[in-house]
């Protein structure tokens, strides 16, 4: 009972299998937007396609429709006054419960085929969903291209093989026999159909609509349910394109494209009574504390998949390669303002200094240099322009006024505003960098959303892997780093990073960043400490979305 | 990195692994109390072992160790008085988290093979563990050892390989190298290391000992977590056996045995301090709604993996056995005096009678007939003492009065009291029958555990299909059973049992019965509607007791 597009896909999911299975790298979308791999003129009608949507109504077809909604804010300042249908939530909920019964029929495999020819699809709209997370979030074009388009197609379909792999494991059929001595056995027939938990609600997030929306969205859907899409208010576009793309793709298929709904609201009453509605068996969130723990709390119904905040992490011990590490630590920091959750907040510095190929270095000269190396990097308008995107919100910009009085600490690093040649609304701003002590736990433990970092003075390194595990079990993480050339301190910040269940890398001074992780091979957030109870994409992600039915008779 | 108990056992994780990937039958803990397959003398040595904790003090060599505990009332009134260790849960808390790492440190593989060794052991105990179910919970002989003995160990072995199963998709380490143009590529090594949540609760139940701890008790152990077990008071021996013989394989493997413990507790405020404890990261739980309840509402900081109460249903709609079915029905109703999760509560009858190779059967014939069919099978009192056992508990016992005095509806059969020549205080009880129609819904829509179950007069097949579901899907339900010849009846149940999420059992006139499961072919639960949130033993039973914890580095 194949599905004619599992079978067109088939290569690309068994090369997803393996590199799952490796953790090799592997990506069959290329992160580079180039017309030379996405097609002459790709890029110009990705451009035009953006372009086409503004100011305009964007239909969808989707049932339960009032209403026009529009309110999209550009942080690069653009016009954008596109609308959305306001539909029902109860409405979408029905419809897409009518909606789940052929999906489930179609069985791992169909689901499987649908979802990757709705990922080919999407891959070849990456031009024109890069514009539009771009022009929501304030990232850089070359971010937005990838983290918005190819990268988050790899997360989409990292979820699709994970869920195929664990539904794969169980057979359609079996036959059970018994032997009874000398009389003659039992013999059954068992059917075991894979039945999707429900309706699944994903709510996205200002800064990475795409990104942090596939997974959830994937997962649900590979495993039999049906979704529905609550974007940020303020990055509904790229949410939008991909619900249009996901709809055309099931009624080609003769799918009900009520399986997938955008569900813009106005009110958070409203969000809130579709989250807590009985029928909705999953919610995916990527957010703030404030509302995630809300969704824990009273989401009771339904199994909740939330990425919270977190306060992530860097120890110095030593480093035979000073230069390469403040490099790479200016990136990370610089890199999209540092509105990523995978961000460093706190460089934890011994009180001593630090160990360098360039000879000693006391606690103040790190600080000194880190700055250096960040306005430095930073000196040239094109790369910082094209790095550090704009600021995605008001909350964010007081966040960098407050670090930038010296409330928090000594600033070592004050954040400028950079004027944006083609969008003079932009607010592009530098990292600021915030010198304090490890005694002042209010300033740095708890996670302030932005460029904004501290470099933490601690009494020495084991204080400061102490003090690193302690941070991540109580506040969470997604991303510790260390630079040492002690292979003693690296195993002991080895199992701090094992007991506070973080991801740990490990001298960085190339071109790889703490704050990115690579699909099919880094785990992205263990779902082991505070600031995520969930991981891209391990089975736990893919394996609670479904039950398995069975049926047995006597053959 | 290979683990001598690994490498010993590892044909039977093989069988087990390859039994789960066909769900045909299979198992290695031999079914039958002989001494043929089991030894010569093994049934007098396993008695004897029995006998010998009579009376005794059951050392453990816990920590914490303050005083002795008792209390243990045997079902047939035979004299326990068994004293366990009570031990301090804080500290019992704390020696599992430091027996935690090294257990960690083993990997999936050391984990598996230690695991598989206790199995062994503990199958070689099956005499003596079948003794103390047995005279713990008052089921009978046959049914102590198997359901006790190896059949629970089948349960646990499965757990054990579906948890190796889902680890070992996860290597130990990777190289990572992206191509960077002209450039030399990215290049890195990364190590995945598999890292349990924390310490793990598993709350036993009076009924099952063993074969509803065991797969909580495994599947936590092999995915790294050491097991705290707080049994039912009233079937403590059997766990504390087992207990035991974990902890002597792990000392003997050169590994902490406070990584496995007891927690016999006396006020009900001291499991409600240990099932919350921050430390304690998942809960394993089968029983009463109330606390169950309790369990899902309190227990926030561990996912917790709950059986509750149902209601289990038959839908009759026609039959071409009908003494066969009548007999069928009268073994599932008796087993246990239907003292089982599994067992049928509600067989819904179309109040136009069914057809069947008999002849048409009106509801009465249907009623009239099931009740002989119950008391011909239980009219030898040989027959009847083996099946039926004695009733646990005295809340069990009122129930049957309640539904013997027709408060509920029409007695169809009632239940009567069975003397024992060897345990004269054992209360064994026949099951009671009650007629009622379906409007009657207080009196058959809760679950009234014991042998007590109802005919319920439904209008025709599609109503009862129907109400089927609606009691799966509001009540919750782990069986449901369905007599049909009639493809469309049964396409029909099929749908029904698939939206409500639970395993179906169809014409079953033999050996099998609904309320029996194998393991390794049928599934335990979905996990899928209100009697259970986790099935064993799925992916999802497993999946989320673990954390991936990587690491990477420039190479």
């Amino acid at each position: 009972m194949s599905h004619p597009l599992f079978d067109a896909h088939r290569a690309t999911l068994d090369a997803a299998l393996d590199a799952l299975r490796t953790r090799a790298h592997w990506s069959p979308y290329p992160e580079l937007p180039s017309t030379k791999v996405y097609g002459e003129g790709a890029d110009v009608a990705g451009k035009a396609a953006f372009d086409a949507h503004l100011g305009q109504r964007f239909e969808l077809g989707q049932p339960g429709h009032s209403d026009w909604q529009t309110g999209e804010a550009s942080p690069y300042g653009v016009a954008l006054e596109v609308s959305y249908p306001a539909c029902d939530p109860e409405v979408l909920i029905a419809a897409a419960r009518q909606a789940m019964p052929a999906w489930q029929k179609l069985g791992a495999d169909g689901r499987a085929g649908i979802c990757l020819e709705i990922l080919q699809r999407l891959n070849r709209q990456s031009f024109e969903l890069a514009h539009a997370v771009m022009m929501t979030t304030g990232q850089g074009w070359m971010m937005a291209f990838q983290a918005g388009a190819p990268h988050a197609q790899d997360r989409a379909l990292e979820a699709v093989a994970m869920a195929w792999r664990e539904q794969s494991q169980v057979p359609a059929e079996a036959i059970w026999e018994k032997p009874q001595g000398k009389n003659p056995p039992l013999r059954m027939k068992k059917h075991f159909e894979i039945v999707g938990r429900g309706v699944a609600v994903v709510v996205g997030c200002s800064t990475f609509p795409t990104w942090n929306t596939y997974p959830g969205l994937f997962a649900a859907l590979a495993t039999g349910n049906p979704v529905i899409i609550k974007p940020h208010g303020s990055a509904v576009l790229p949410v939008a394109i991909t619900v249009r793309t996901i709809r055309a793709v099931l009624a080609e298929h003769g799918l009900d494209p009520n399986l997938v709904s955008l569900c813009v609201v106005q009110r958070p009453e409203t969000t809130q009574a579709l989250v807590t509605h009985p029928d909705v068996a999953s919610v995916d969130f990527t957010g703030g504390n404030a509302f995630g723990r809300w969704l824990l709390e009273h989401c009771r119904q339904a199994r909740v998949y939330a990425e919270l905040a977190g306060v992530n992490t860097i120890v110095l011990d030593s480093t035979d390669s000073y230069r390469r590490m403040l490099g790479n630590l200016a990136f990370t920091l610089s890199l999209y303002s540092g509105q990523m959750c995978t961000t460093t907040q706190a460089i934890l510095v011994p009180a001593g200094g630090i160990a360098t190929d360039e000879g000693h270095k006391t606690y103040d000269e790190v600080c000194a240099d880190l700055a250096q190396a960040v306005s430095g990097f930073l000196a040239k308008p094109e790369v910082a322009l094209a790095v550090l995107g704009a600021v995605q919100s008001r909350d964010t910009l007081e966040r960098i006024e407050l670090a930038d009085s010296g409330a928090l600490g000594r600033t070592v690093l004050a954040s400028t505003r950079i004027a944006h040649p083609d969008y003079p609304q932009a607010q592009v701003r530098t990292p600021v960098l915030v010198a304090c002590d490890a005694g002042d736990e209010p300033a740095y433990m708890e996670e302030r959303f932005g460029p904004i970092s501290f470099i933490v003075r601690v009494a020495d390194t084991a204080a400061a892997i102490a003090l690193s595990e302690r941070i991540v079990s109580t506040h969470g993480a997604l991303t510790c780093g260390l630079y040492s050339t002690s292979d003693a301190v690296i195993d002991a910040m080895t199992d701090a990073t094992l007991r506070s269940k973080v991801a740990l890398s490990i001298n960085l001074t190339g071109g790889v960043f703490v704050n990115q992780s690579a699909a099919f091979s880094d785990f992205h957030g263990t779902g082991g400490n505070p600031a995520a109870n969930a991981s891209y994409a391990d089975a736990a992600f893919v394996a609670s979305r479904f039950v398995v039915v069975q049926r047995r008779y006597h053959v």
